[in-house]
């Protein structure tokens, strides 16, 4: 789809044995979970390419990769919603990160605590489809 | 970068409502984080279209897009390790559902409980780079 984003301006690249285990899609991301790592809440879903991810594991602030703005940003530098690593494990098969954080104040840029706090919940049931009211 | 899944053979189709929230990517799929509903773990992340969401809130058996295999699978059907929905949200920007479910058994493929604690912990600080082992 488009390029890879640019390796770590600093010449620190990610440790091959972690990068080996990567399944990235075509634009060299992949999702990662957020997850306040007490009450379980998850927080958000966000994306990140090697650097990212190199980032997030040493310096202990979740980084992420922005593919609207095409950088790097680190959660909560401009709104000091900082989000403190506290552990990180990969998938099974390599394509998704689990990020567990210890998040301050609100996940969501809309000031809700989570993403999907924001967004709301989907009706389940009949409610979900529209073939009932297509009836003559 | 591929045509869309197909439309339910139904002729159900998921309420526009909802439809209209959807931000899709290239493929018109969705992640979605699926985590149990009771003690907040986050079992997996999968994928959904259209229709896998609209069969997963109609009928409460979570129900996926394989990007592998390019049909709907509904989770637990060979295995038994079924995910009953209990609830669903969107986030704020439409682009990840969270689903919440009560998971029977293991949700990863390989018999774990979750497909994070199949793939393992990545270390944090100076381990997770490379960069002082390049030093002379």
């Amino acid at each position: 789809m488009s390029t890879s984003p640019p390796a770590g301006a600093s010449g620190a690249r990610l440790a091959p044995e972690i990068a080996a285990r990567l399944d990235r899609n075509p634009d060299g991301l992949l999702p990662a979970v957020v997850q306040q790592y007490d009450t379980g809440e998850v927080l958000m879903l966000a994306w990140m390419d090697d650097e990212a991810l190199r980032r997030t594991l040493e310096t202990g602030s979740a980084t992420y990769w922005s593919r609207s703005r095409r950088e790097y940003w680190v959660k909560g530098a401009t709104s000091g919603n900082v989000q403190r690593v506290v552990g990180a494990a990969l998938d099974c098969d390599g394509d998704t990160l689990l990020i567990r954080v210890d998040q301050t104040g609100a996940a969501c840029h809309t000031g809700a605590r989570t993403c999907f706090d924001e967004g709301g919940e989907l009706p389940l049931g009949a409610d979900a489809s529209a073939a009932d009211r297509e009836a003559p």
